[in-house]
């Protein structure tokens, strides 16, 4: 069984400089990288430079903005960084219809497959994710629906996840360890 | 004196799951819930069924969308789940005038009222409520102002209570026990 | 060598508070206070008259909306509360050109002054500064690239810092001491 990894963080909260530390640390200085971003315009892919040039030859790299699942279960590597799930959900609710009443199963469906994907990987597999919930509520329906399911997920995510990290202004705060247990 | 508890996180942060089982293990699988929306949309009701259909009969049920102080008085109960404390704020605070100059006064003497009928309570009362100042000022003045009062409501409650948890991914982390004296 | 804090949170979330407390006890009751705001309108001079009601004499203030970095060279004192970095950062951003190709480098230039002014000076130096990432993201490019920008800040500070505290509710977290370090 895989050991699942979840670190989630506010924007430019370091989770994936920590991530990706923790990565090369457990792969002995080897990692494989899936990115999930789509380049639409310019400031993404200022982003994706911007990650891109934190990450030398240490990183095999794989794209997988759609059926992650599937690139995960063909991947053979000690340690997969998957960054980041909010990317991954946004890439799948954006073909999605806002009003199928089958949204919600759907939605269940879609990240039970990436975690089942997880757990029969023989990697350790670090889930890079992002705290959106925390403003006020939005206005716009997508980004509502979007928020709900970016926190559904990353409660999924970390209820199946070894450990759980979240980052705060570049230091990463064992979560799990100091939960309440009910 | 009544056992106060908060628990507060994001959307979707699993701070209403976790109250809930929180309540029935301390109430022996019985518990009172407070509900406190007003039912305006589909939406909202959609998102109200939800909450419903996780609470069986284990759950004797009030709705205090207004004066929750005075519902708070006349139940007779082991444990009491306020779910939740950012609503029923709105709910009050969509009745006010924004330029009234006694609007800060008001506020106090609201929260006030709701924290000392939890004293007075006989009950264990976990008041649930939502992080809302963690994004970018918002445009919208009642949005400002909601937040600062939602802030400052967790604050008053926070005082006022044994245990503070702050949800995250799915996991209560008890704020208070970790946090620095001064 | 100067001993840093950081103190960030949500809004109203009780860093200024936590923070005031903090730099009072390690001064013994005496305290200098460095402010950043610029006061354009009504809603900013409340807030700033609310933030000033909270200190007696026991603090001398100083005012720095711009180039905080020259007048923390210039103060003798035993403990400086900066409050707060997100609106030093925002009076800042504020004359730039968003398309500006060295704004990046400019931003770690300004916050780099800023740190080094606090490492040099003799002073116990606190930091406030708001957490503004954890919402989605904003559709207004300045708001997105300040959030970018603040959430760096964030960890620039923390990085040089002997101690960071998260505030939730009124009570401030030690996350230094928590984060798992790789």
């Amino acid at each position: 069984m895989a050991k699942i990894i979840l670190v989630t963080g506010g924007a430019r909260s370091g989770k994936s400089t920590f991530a990706e530390k923790l990565a090369l640390k457990i792969g002995n200085g080897k990692a494989t990288y899936i990115a999930t971003a789509q380049i639409f315009d310019s400031e993404m892919a200022e982003r994706v430079k911007l990650h891109q040039s934190r990450r030398t030859d240490a990183w095999t790299n794989f794209e997988a903005p759609f059926d992650a699942d599937k690139i995960i279960a063909e991947i053979d590597a000690e340690v997969i960084l998957f960054d980041c799930v909010t990317i991954y959900l946004s890439n799948w609710l954006c073909a999605k219809n806002l009003e199928d009443k089958n949204l919600a199963a759907d939605f269940e469906n879609f990240i039970e497959r990436l975690i089942k994907a997880a757990e029969k990987s023989c990697a350790t597999i670090i889930f890079v994710s992002n705290e959106v919930g925390a403003g006020i509520v939005p206005e716009n329906k997508l980004a509502r629906v979007f928020r709900d399911f970016a926190g559904l997920a990353n409660q999924r995510i970390a209820a199946a996840a070894d450990k759980v990290f979240l980052a705060v202004a570049g230091f990463a705060v064992d979560i799990k360890s100091f939960a309440e247990r009910i």
